[in-house]
């Protein structure tokens, strides 16, 4: 990063101090020690530095094992991360602590990120000024954001963001940055909602799995030993895209068939109008007269419901993504595959058929011990993650 | 691994000095010091420990930049590689020098894996043997060996290989090791095809790329960051299983309508002899009558003789392989795909097809720096491969 990060790391060892401790909790400095196989002396000196950094303290006496007392090492009490997860159309923000536990959550349910960088990102500065104001916090060490499309991580920028109009090039990552005089990472959402659930969420113990969010759009996060792959243009992972017939439904992209033309938020959505209007749902016709439009979330409602045609859509639409997950399974054999975004919503019945069709098609091999689960952060997912990622860049050794 | 590495890199600095110059070529004790940011003392005491291991020697002056005389760092000439290549129906070994030149190459055209693993395993020892004895070589540094079937890399054997009848489980790098005393590494024939082609073919400064190998069966070599990246279970790359009709013809693996069963060299022959049969291609009948069966190279030389039915073959195996890796080129945003193996030698018709379904169905972000080539190394892309796979693991600090 360009960027100077006041208040980061120095060395590798106090790296490694920093990283134990925001995922493990407190440690003794006997125990960092011999983890990291240095002298106690080390230990002492690395997390001096590290408190006069501002990013460790004293975490009171550990719990005795009849040798000699050691104290705890813990970050410091005062350390305040940011996430943003700029949605297609909502925004959510949080604040943590050093640990990535969520302080305070806002949320702008109908933000449209249509609406441009400046409109948008105005609107997200304003909320973390709040946040941020009503507990007392002057500056984070650090702020992540994602968003809905590709991004060139290195430069900080969207590109070519096919739902994203008037983002291309614009310079997010460093507007936040001077905005709030702290350093600011800048990835996709995909990307960061699959950090949140490595840190915190059903991914903790995966090594290289696969976050598919299927929301307005669909994508899907790529992790490969613990790492977030981003691939040759940092376009990896734009499963939405995949062809799924020549002449399927035209997508935002320009193409047609692609598998998000199918069965992302908007052609839920879609698909779910036309079974209202044609008089084949009763109980969408119902929920599409008492709101104007349909979403996900009222063919989630549908479903619950017992409404047989809402069930048949989400069974259309699992089987599809499975299909498509199939193949990957196969490709890239990974050991977890977890589902979130809008759209997964629909719960049990877009999973089952999701599994079901992964499980039947993919060989034997790559599937016995591969679980396909449901986020278990939901709709912290993308913040967490994005706080994540800032967290490893400020813990990072200089 | 468990074997214990005569004559093995035994720090972090003697790996990279190794390293380098297997590379790169012979290089300076100046030219070291300033790559590895150490004095010239270390370099010359980490080099004086390495020709007493055997790994290195004395390349003589370097030519003089004016400054003080620096004398070049080269490998031991007497250091030897073996590498090993099975395929479904042939076998190829060659020996290297320790930059893994080849310096003699055998073959056993006709060996049929389904031989099982001691016949197979016997005949490679063989050819391996004499190799030796006609350059005077009592014992190689290392071996590498690539089987057409997914292998636990840790421990060294096939795992439930489908066209690999009586090796599951058989502990080929361990019978190997035994018979030679030197360590040995196995792996997928298409993991060790991927390495040949990064270390002295057309992947050479590609970062991410795919691999793919089209012969009697289909595969994928995954590298990521310049690591081969072997998923969950060992058996990332299995694209010859990717489904593509449910009711398409019937595959080894017991699925129907796989890539492999459309288009591996077995599918390939089988349509070509449909074709000569039916009297559609005069061609392919007359090379049927004369060869008693027909092969992949049959279709290759009845294309150079201008059959349509041939072309045709190649043209739809083409999109079909091209329809798979348009997918994958969405997923994984590789930096370059490299085509080889056998059916590669139907040559630029079938490339030409490969691209043109890629290049229309992927996202312009991700194809428009991406070349799409043949191996550049052909038949020796395996044993270079498993050359430097083995030679990593010698070269790696102890």
């Amino acid at each position: 990063m360009a960027h100077v990060l006041s208040g980061r790391a120095e060395t590798p060892t106090q790296s490694r101090i920093l990283t134990y401790v925001r995922d493990e909790g407190p440690l003794s400095r006997m125990d960092l020690a011999s983890r990291l196989n240095v002298s106690r002396t080390t230990v002492a000196a690395e997390v001096g530095r590290l408190v006069e950094l501002g990013l460790a303290e004293d975490g009171g006496p550990a719990a005795s094992r009849g040798g000699r007392r050691s104290t705890l090492v813990d970050l410091d009490a005062g350390l305040r991360f940011v996430g943003i997860e700029l949605g297609a159309t909502s925004m959510r923000v949080a604040m943590t602590d050093g640990r990535l536990g969520v302080l305070a959550r806002a949320a702008a349910p109908e933000a449209d990120i249509r609406r441009g960088p400046e409109s948008v990102l105005g609107e997200a500065i304003a909320l973390v000024r709040k946040l941020l104001a009503d507990h007392g916090v002057e500056r984070p060490a650090g702020i992540g954001i994602g968003v809905p499309g590709p991004v060139d991580f290195q430069s900080g920028v969207p590109v070519s963001p096919p739902i994203m109009p008037g983002w291309d090039g614009y310079p997010v990552r460093d507007a936040l940055s001077r905005e709030f005089g702290t350093p600011v990472l800048l990835d996709n959402d995909v990307n960061v909602m699959a950090l949140g659930e490595q840190h915190n969420g059903v991914a903790r113990s995966a090594s290289d799995f696969l976050f598919v969010k299927i929301g307005t759009g669909i994508g899907c996060g790529i992790v490969v030993q613990r790492h977030l792959y981003r691939g040759a243009d940092g376009c990896a992972g734009d499963i939405g895209h995949i062809r799924l017939e020549q002449d399927g439904p035209l997508c935002a992209c320009g193409n047609q068939g692609c598998l998000e033309a199918f069965f992302g938020g908007a052609a839920l959505a879609r698909d779910a109008t036309t079974a209202a209007r044609s008089g084949r749902s009763g109980v969408l016709a119902q929920l599409l007269e008492q709101r104007g439009a349909l979403t996900a979330a009222d063919v989630g409602s549908a479903i619950g419901q017992g409404d047989a045609v809402a069930l048949q859509l989400a069974r259309d639409g699992g089987r599809r993504v499975g299909s498509v997950l199939a193949n990957l399974v196969s490709f890239f054999n990974p050991d977890l595959i977890v589902i979130g975004g809008g759209v997964a919503g629909l719960g049990h019945s877009l999973l089952a058929e999701i599994r079901s069709v992964i499980y039947r098609q993919s060989l034997p091999l790559a599937t016995g011990n591969m679980p396909v689960v449901l986020s278990e952060l939901g709709g912290d997912a993308g913040v967490i993650g994005a706080a994540r990622l800032i967290s490893d860049a400020v813990y990072a050794a200089g």
